[in-house]
C-alpha cells in the first residue's frame, strides 16, 4: 500500500499533498472507488452485510467524542469505513427494499456526481457558479412547464429573467414546502399603506393590519409532517395547521374542509393556504385538486400542492390525469431525489406566477446585490451545491418518455401487487394503490371473519392485537435483511374509527420484479408462523 | 464509442440497463471521470476556460424550457456538459481565486463522495441510514467538544442518547442559524400553564402569554444576511433584527448594544437572542464574545454565535483564543463546507444544552416516531444525505493538528498580505485581518493625501469616485479570469460615516502562495492603468 502518497504526518508538505496528489488507484480507497465504478450493485451486495448488527453495537463504533489529534492514512481510514460504516449501511437500492422512497440510481448519476463534487460550485451567486446558474433556471423552467404548460412566449420571457424566479431549488421537499408557505404568507401580508409588510414588521403587526386573529393552513390528515414544521417555524402554530378528515380513499373530505373553513371564519382566523396532496407519503393518494383550486379561489387564499412524491406522474400521458388540477396551484413541491432518481438532497418548489417569490426577496452588500443574477436572493438556503445538474442530466438522458416508462411501470406493478395481496388468504389490502404506493396487513382469512363479526369494542381489541403482530413482523423482516417494507398507522373507514398499523410499500425501483413481490409475501408468511406471533394471533380467537 | 451500452431508446430493456450497467470507461463520461480521478487540478485547469463568455451568451445555451421527449446517449450528453457547463464553470479551487469562501478540496473527498452517493443513505431515519446515524451523532459530539470541551462523562451520556441531541446537521449555515433561532424562540415561548407553547399556538398567542409587544434579535451590522431571513421566516420581522453599530474593527459596539437593549425594554419588546459573530463574512472579525455572554446572561436571553466561517479556528492552539467566550454560547453555527474543506452542502448547529433542540421536536406515524433513533425528529430538513461522513473523514484523516496547520497558515498569510498592501503605494488596507479575511482598496498615495485633506463633502465625492473605480476593477479582474477578489461595502471609521466599496479577500486555500498574492496586486495595478480608470481617477484631482 503506497502510504507514502498519503497524509503521513502533520507537516505542511504532506498537507499540500492531500490537496494536490490524487488517491493512488492501488490504495484501499482507490480500490473501493474502482469497485463502485465497475459494478455498483455488486459492490453494495458484497459489502453491505445481510444480517443487521444490533444498533447499540454499531453505536459503540461511534462513541469517541474527541477529534483525533494526529492525521491518519487515507487507506487506514478507508478500511475503517468499509468495515464499520459501509458494511452496516442500508442497501437502499436493493429491489427487495420496497418500504421507502429511495430507489436505485441510474448508473450515470455516479460519475456525474463526481464532476459536480469536483467543480464544487456554489449556487448562491453567479460568481461561484457561472453556467450552473442558467442551468438551474432552465431546470426550474422545464419542471414549471411540465406542471403549468404555459406558452413558448411565457418561458422565453421568464426562463432567464433574473428579476423573477419560476421556482427555487432546495435540499428537499421540506424546505420546498416551507418556502411555498413562507412566500404565500409574505404575499398575503405584503406592504400596504403604512404597513411595511410582514417581512419587516413581523407576524403580530401583520395580523393587526389584516384585522384577524390568526392564519390557518388547511390540509388533509394525510399531509406530510413537514407542514407541521412549516406552521411552527413560520409562527402560525401547529394548532392552525388544520388536519381535515379524509374519505375512505385517504383523500381530503370536501364537506369537512368547508366546515373547517366556516369555523375559522367564525373565529376570525384567515385561511392562508389550502394544500392539496399529489401523492400522500403513506398511501400515495391524490386529493381532488380541481375542487381544492375552486375553494381556494372562492376564499382568495394560496393553493399549494405537495407533489414531492407524485409530481413526476406528470411525465406519463397515461396517468397524468390523476393530478388534474395541479396546473391551478399557486405553488407545487417536487422532490428530485425521489421519482426523478437523482441522489439525496434535491427538492424544488415551483410558482405559477414568477412574481410570487419576490415576497421573500432579500439582498446583501457583498453578494445577491439588487439587480444581480444571483439565485440566492430568492431562496431560503444560502450556499448550496449544483444538484440541478443531476436533474438536468436525468431529464436529458432519460427523457420524458423514459420517465414515463418508469412511472407507468411503478403504478402498474403496484396494481398487480394489490391483486396478489387480494388473492392471498393471509393478507388484507388496506389502501388500494392510486399511484405506486399501497398498504396492507397480515390478516389470515379466519381472523378477517372474526373481525367482521365482532362488536366495536371487541373489534378494537382485535385490531390492537394485530397492530402488535404487524409491528413485530415488520421489525423481524427488516432485521433479517433480505426484504424490507415500512409501516405506518391509518384509520381506514371499514373499521369504524379504529386506527390500525399497516405495512407500507413504495414501488419506484425499476429493478423490483413481480417475483420479488411474491417473495416479500412469502417471507412475511414465514415470519408469521413463528411461535410467538402465532401465540399473539391465538388471542384473536379468544 | 460504445453507444450500444448506453440508453438508446425508450424501452424497458434499455431503461433497466441504465440502472444496472455501469458507464463504459471508454465513453466520454468514463474518460472525464477518469481524468478527474487521475488529476483533478489538471482537469479543472484544462477545461475551465480562462476567459469568461458573456453571461447572456451562456444563458442562450440554457434557454430551452421543454423537457426532451426522447432519451439521449450518455456520451452525447456528457459532450454537451463538457462544452457548455464544465468549460463555463468557476474554478473555485484555483489558488488565485481568493475572493470567496470555497477553497480547494483535499483529494480524498472525491472518491469518498462517490461512496456517499452510491450508498445514497437518507439521514432522516435509521431505517435508511443505519450506521450513518451514530456516525453523524459522533461528528456532532466531536464538534460540540471542540467548542464546549465538556467532560468525558458528559459525552458518554449524550453522544448516542437518542432522546436528546447535541446539535443538528443541515445543508448549510443559513439553515443552521434558522434552526438556532427557531429552537431559542420555541424555548422562550415554551408550554406553561394553559399556554401550550408557540409551536402549537403560534407567535401571536405566545407574545400575549409573555406579555410583550414583540421579540428582537440583536447582532452587529456585520451580521450575515441569513439572520435577516431567519427573522423574516420566524415571524419576528426584519425590523426586529437590530443591527447594532460596530467599532473601528467591525466588532459590535457594546455601548450601542446596551442602548438598543434599553430602547427595546422601553418599547415592551423582549430580546430573544444576542448573536455574536465568530468571523464576520465580509471582514473576518470576531465580536467580544465574553462580554456578549455576560449581557445575554443579564437579560436572560439566548446567546448564539455565528461561527460559520471562523469556528474551525478552535483547532489552532495558537489562535483559538480569538474566539474566547464561544464556549458560553447556547448555540453555535459552523459550516463544514467552508473551513472543514468538505464539498458544498454541509452545515451544523451545536447546542450547549442537549435539551434545547427538544423545543422543536416533532413526530410522525410512519417515521421519526416517539422513542426512535431517527435524527429527523430534531432537524428542520427532512430527507437529507450523509454529509457527516465527509466531515468524519476530514476530522480523521487531517486530524486536529492538520486543521490547525491549515488555520494557522491562513491567518498568517492574511497578515503577510496586509503588510504587502500597507507597503504598496497604490493600495489602502481597509480592514486589518483578525482571522484570514481582509479588505483593501485601490488608492494611490497621491489620492490618499487628497482625501486626507478634503472637507467632508468633497471627501464623500472622492469616495464615490473610488467606489466606481473599485467596482470596475473588480469586474475586469473577474472577467480576465486569472485571479479573483470579491467586493463589498463597508463604513470604516476613518472616513466619518462614508460607506466605501472595497476588495475582499479570503485566504483559506492552502495552495495560495505569497507569489500569487503579489500577482493579484500587480494585476490590479495593470487594470488601474487602463485609460478609462485613469480618467476616473483624474476627477479626484479635480
Amino acid at each position: 500500500m503506497p502510504k507514502s502518497r498519503e497524509l503521513a504526518q502533520a507537516n505542511l508538505e504532506t498537507l499540500y499533498r492531500i490537496f494536490t496528489v490524487p488517491v493512488a488507484p492501488e490504495s484501499t480507497l482507490g480500490e473501493i472507488d474502482k469497485a463502485i465504478t465497475d459494478d455498483l450493485t455488486g459492490f453494495l451486495q458484497q459489502h453491505i452485510v445481510a444480517v443487521e448488527r444490533d444498533l447499540d453495537e454499531i453505536e459503540g463504533d461511534f462513541s469517541q467524542s474527541r477529534i483525533p489529534e494526529e492525521p491518519t492514512y487515507v487507506s487506514d481510514y478507508t478500511d475503517f469505513l468499509k468495515e464499520k460504516l459501509v458494511s452496516q449501511s442500508v442497501h437502499t437500492a436493493s429491489p427487495g427494499f420496497i418500504g421507502h422512497m429511495t430507489s436505485a440510481l441510474p448508473y450515470f448519476m455516479l460519475p456525474l456526481s463526481r464532476i459536480l463534487t469536483a467543480l464544487n460550485q456554489n449556487l448562491v451567486k453567479v460568481e461561484t457558479s457561472r453556467a450552473f446558474t442558467p442551468m438551474e433556471r432552465q431546470v426550474l423552467a422545464m419542471i414549471h412547464r411540465l406542471i403549468y404548460a404555459q406558452s413558448d412566449e411565457f418561458y422565453r420571457e421568464w426562463i432567464q429573467n433574473n428579476r423573477y424566479a419560476l421556482g427555487a431549488f432546495c435540499s428537499g421537499g421540506t424546505i420546498a414546502n416551507v418556502t411555498a408557505l413562507w412566500a404565500a404568507r409574505n404575499r398575503l401580508c405584503g406592504p400596504s399603506g403604512d404597513f411595511k409588510g410582514i417581512a419587516r414588521e413581523g407576524l403580530v403587526k401583520a395580523l393587526r393590519h389584516l384585522d384577524c386573529q390568526g392564519l390557518a393552513v388547511l390540509v388533509s390528515r394525510r399531509g406530510h409532517y413537514s407542514l407541521g414544521k412549516a406552521a411552527d417555524v413560520l409562527g402560525i402554530g401547529r394548532d392552525n395547521l388544520i388536519a381535515v378528515d379524509t374519505d375512505g380513499n385517504n383523500r381530503i373530505d370536501l364537506v369537512r374542509l368547508r366546515e373547517q373553513c366556516a369555523r375559522l371564519k367564525g373565529e376570525g382566523i384567515r385561511p392562508l393556504a389550502i394544500i392539496g396532496i399529489g401523492g400522500t407519503t403513506e398511501t400515495g393518494n391524490v386529493d381532488p385538486l380541481e375542487a381544492l383550486a375552486d375553494l381556494a379561489g372562492e376564499l382568495g387564499c394560496h393553493f399549494h400542492v405537495d407533489a414531492a412524491w407524485g409530481g413526476p406522474t406528470l411525465f406519463s400521458d397515461r396517468y397524468r390525469g390523476l393530478l388534474r388540477g395541479i396546473e391551478r396551484a399557486d405553488s407545487v413541491t417536487i422532490d428530485a431525489h425521489k421519482q426523478l432518481y437523482v441522489p439525496m438532497g434535491a427538492g424544488m418548489v415551483l410558482f405559477k406566477d414568477p412574481a410570487t417569490l419576490s415576497s421573500i426577496e432579500h439582498h446583501a452588500a457583498y453578494i445577491i446585490r439588487r439587480g444581480s443574477r444571483d439565485l440566492g436572493s430568492r431562496t431560503l438556503e444560502g450556499s448550496r451545491p449544483g444538484m440541478a445538474m443531476l436533474v438536468h442530466a436525468g431529464l436529458s438522458i432519460i427523457g420524458r418518455k423514459g420517465y414515463e416508462l418508469l412511472i407507468n411501470q411503478g403504478i402498474e406493478r403496484a396494481r398487480r401487487f394489490a391483486r396478489l395481496i387480494d388473492a392471498h388468504s393471509e393478507f388484507e389490502l388496506v389502501s388500494e394503490p392510486e399511484l405506486n404506493i399501497l398498504t396492507y396487513r397480515y390478516l389470515p382469512s379466519w381472523a378477517q371473519q372474526v373481525l367482521a363479526e365482532a362488536v366495536p369494542e371487541r373489534r378494537a381489541q382485535i385490531n390492537e392485537i394485530l397492530d402488535k403482530v404487524i409491528e413485530t413482523m415488520q421489525k423481524r423482516q427488516r432485521e433479517a435483511g433480505k426484504t424490507f417494507v415500512s409501516r405506518t398507522r391509518l384509520a381506514p373507514g371499514r373499521y369504524g374509527g379504529d386506527t390500525i398499523t399497516v405495512f407500507r410499500v413504495v414501488l419506484a425501483n425499476p429493478l423490483t420484479t413481480d417475483d420479488i413481490l411474491s417473495a416479500v409475501l412469502e417471507e412475511e408468511c414465514e415470519i408469521a408462523s413463528q411461535p410467538d406471533i402465532q401465540a399473539m394471533l391465538e388471542q384473536i380467537k379468544g
